[in-house]
């Protein structure tokens, strides 16, 4: 039992807050260009990506993550065929998109090729196969250099980065004003786009209230939903926006009859009513949302702890 | 800042999984005839309530959990006049309910009146006074004993107790199905009960999804729903049962007229929206629950870790 | 047992080493006006007390640090009869002491009565008595203006200070050539001088070396001597400094006549063999501590971490 | 620095005690088909060694280990020509063993190949090249087998294994009293024999002093022996065991002759004084090894935490 190996991985979310993860086994731990990472497994959430000390996903509950981020703007198209990701480097996000049958092209775009090289051979349930699918492709280069230089729009942007840490983090001009007007740009008529947007935590709401603001600058409609991420300790918040469509106004029974109509069975999480859920905010979170004013810009960007 | 005291609070979920606690300074520490207690002051949850090892509530986030265990069964019910808190011992229950301006009569009853002395004492924010309120009666007593002399019935009954760590727990026999019958017995009509009902990770769901079937034995209708406790790093479960009324079928606009008939305006949680948030329970949760067949019986009682 | 309450003092001897110390009970847990300060149960170490963060002594092995700070330099003098101690706040030292029956009057000069009124009601083990004995004198105030007010010399001094953490530290100028020049000038001939003197860890040798390099500039012979400390997780320094005397080259046969002469029976600790054993340091620690230049003077501290 | 990978390697050496180790890298993670093997980098004491969840060594400090291990038994010994190691996987002892000149023939006996190999491909400064000398020869298989089917003689054998934790463990014969009679049988005259032998914390002394009391019934001489290993964050203890030599007597001079005679003169622990520190217990450890009275026997094993 994994106590007994000693080795734990301990997640510092404050300075007087942390959570310890019992490991099983260190199956990688390097440093690729960009950041660190670490793939362990462990007894309670199974195997496990960390990058720069954070949990990223675990095998255990990565389908909450995944399906809260790409369905909920997959459904809100009424077809969606031309869908871009900008991150999302363990290809789990890309084999949820795929059960969407509309799909025509599907074209990632992470920084990072060693961490989806190690994804690939070591985590090969996130992506089941994904990037094998002839209708992928991806492309290893900064996200906001791929969109400055290609004009293409999409019907679906599904934006899966990690908050930036400093200066020389890898995401750091991806959350900004400047890169969401320019996302906004590349979106159909119609289309939508979704992010992971931090946490939800009413006392660390200060990140994705921000993202909130920041987004309302490009986009007409702007909906926070969250779901709460048992390997992340916390209700992990997410935002969908859209110059047509307010996610949260779609009703169950819309959600359940698109996922049957595209014959998607197989979800673990999402459907009508888990829409419901992610849709209608406490109220602590509203008042806590509405309190914060900050704007994130280029010249002025925010780092997570 | 906390980390510089040197001094945590480790509380272990699995053995292998463990959320830290960085403490500011230890107000109380020891133990009453029933249970270890501490009352400790952390930087990020504020001042803290510890009962035999496991963080019961926090002046940061309190209002998430006593909001969500009171105000769905009284705003269910549309008088809500006499009305029975079973454990509850910080007061803040009464609290709540005593929001509710048709409350006549509230009567507790909680095994362990240091406890109650020392919640007094030490976490005011808690009651806020409610202990003095003259529709107040508070019996240091077992609850089960109480119900089993007192035939009188009640509109509402709000159950707060901690699961039994073993046989020589106090509520080792509050949590089975003879007792939710002998408590069914004790609500009027139109009544309605609600507990707190344990962990809602899908992991973890054994003890919810039992509670879950054994209430089903006692009452027509049984509703699980569930609130982001960030103190306690989890979804956390809660039930109402009922003869009478399906609380997931309240509508959100129904929610806000009777908080606003009653004048309830200071509400830092519930509302509306957040009810259909707590009754719109997820894909996951759904299927876990309905997996779970235990029934949890005087002689086949269920211990938590 | 300790583990199951949760509750863990975590000390830090380098941010990336710390030792584990399974909490039973927080005795007393507060402030005074120089520093903060724990008394606690443990189940490994017995009771504790903890001032700013750092184990000071525990009741299982307090006996091996006071024995170690203490007789050395009372054994070296023929006929120690007035003594001075600095600090040591707990009153083992002067319990120590005062196993010679040659000892007179014995003062104790220590900044912070508060810890010296909580020692003596919590931990009455560590003074059995000696602040009641009449040749005892306590004055509350700091070292150094004292040693400059009283010219009055000393057979031996007992030095008992906690290293300074930052310029507010009330030790900050008794850890410094100025000091410990002037001590020097309050011993009297045949007399000597004893003091704790930080970690003895080859990797964490700064500090001992430190001082020892700075008790050269004031005395004649010095000689560091150390003892592994279990609840310290390590070997501790310590030094013995005269103008008369080399401590080192006490013989075992010399010390165990001197003992058996004083009719000092009951040590748990100290006798001959384990002053050979104190005084011959390892070679690693002769290595590091000559590469040590640093001298401690008022304008130039060294603070710990 | 490494408290920001959040990787802590968490060694407990009772129930509510704990070392914690901040570790930079983990160079590898694995099991044999003896033994769990972690090879880590740690910030303090540089790359370590982990076998079931025990540090058995680290590049900062296991001089001091295997100096104290090899160097007082080969002293002792007026020319040692012929010395069997068992266990030792590091090659660490090869390598002091091979500093002295008269060394002819010297034989390891480790049960685990693969942690042998795995220590010269991570762990290449331990055994600094031993393995490549001619007069080594390894064999990998249990000592035990090995001892009782070769009957050749030796004038120094080191024993370098780790307490069995169960019956399982594969040095669980090693151990007790009638390994040691046999190993007695393989000693040649004026040899000896020495071990580590668990941890010297007084309130740790059981294993130690079983082992004393084991030893003085094969050897007519058995020397308790210890130094201060601050990776172990412990007093370490040894035994020199011999029919002629009391290896307490050996004085400094001696010592120090002994290793210029053999012309060593790089190490760094080891010297004279250093062999007086070693032998001379201290009065606590002396104390508590007397009132231990147990006797390890094949049938009577004794395990360790």
């Amino acid at each position: 039992m994994s106590p007994l190996t000693g080795k734990w991985f301990i997640e510092y979310t404050h300075p007087s807050q942390a959570h310890m993860y019992g490991i099983e086994r260190y199956v990688y731990d390097g440093k690729t260009p960009f950041q660190s990472i670490e793939i362990v497994d462990t007894d309670f959430f199974g195997r496990c990506l960390i990058l720069n000390g954070k949990i990223q996903s675990a095998e255990f509950d990565e389908y909450i993550y995944h399906e809260t981020l790409v369905h909920p703007a997959m459904v809100a198209h009424p077809l969606p065929e031309e869908i871009l990701v900008v991150g999302g480097g363990e290809g789990a996000a890309l084999r949820e998109i795929l059960k969407h049958p509309s799909v025509k092209k599907l074209v990632m775009v992470d920084i990072d090729q060693e961490v989806v090289k190690l994804c690939q051979d070591h985590l090969p349930a996130w992506s089941k196969g994904a990037f094998e699918d002839p209708r992928v492709k991806v492309h290893f280069m900064d996200a906001r250099k791929y969109l400055e230089e290609n004009k293409t729009k999409w019907d679906v942007i599904i934006i899966d980065l990690t908050e930036p840490l400093d200066h020389d983090s890898p995401s750091h001009l991806l959350f900004t004003k400047e890169f969401y007007k320019m996302v906004a740009q590349r979106v159909k008529e119609k289309g939508g786009i979704a992010l992971q947007a931090d946490n939800l935590n009413p006392r660390l709401l200060q990140y994705h209230g921000s993202l909130y603001n920041t987004l309302k600058l490009a986009f007409k409609h702007v909906d926070s939903y969250g779901a709460y991420i048992p390997s992340f300790d916390s209700k992990w918040g997410f935002i969908y926006a859209s110059q047509d469509y307010c996610a949260a106004d779609l009703q169950p029974a819309t959600i359940d009859k698109r996922l049957e109509e595209r014959d998607i069975r197989n979800l673990l999480y999402y459907d009508g009513l888990t829409h419901l859920n992610m849709f209608s905010l406490t109220k602590d979170i509203r008042t806590m949302r509405s309190q914060e004013k900050r704007i994130i810009e280029d010249h002025n960007p925010f780092f997570t702890y």
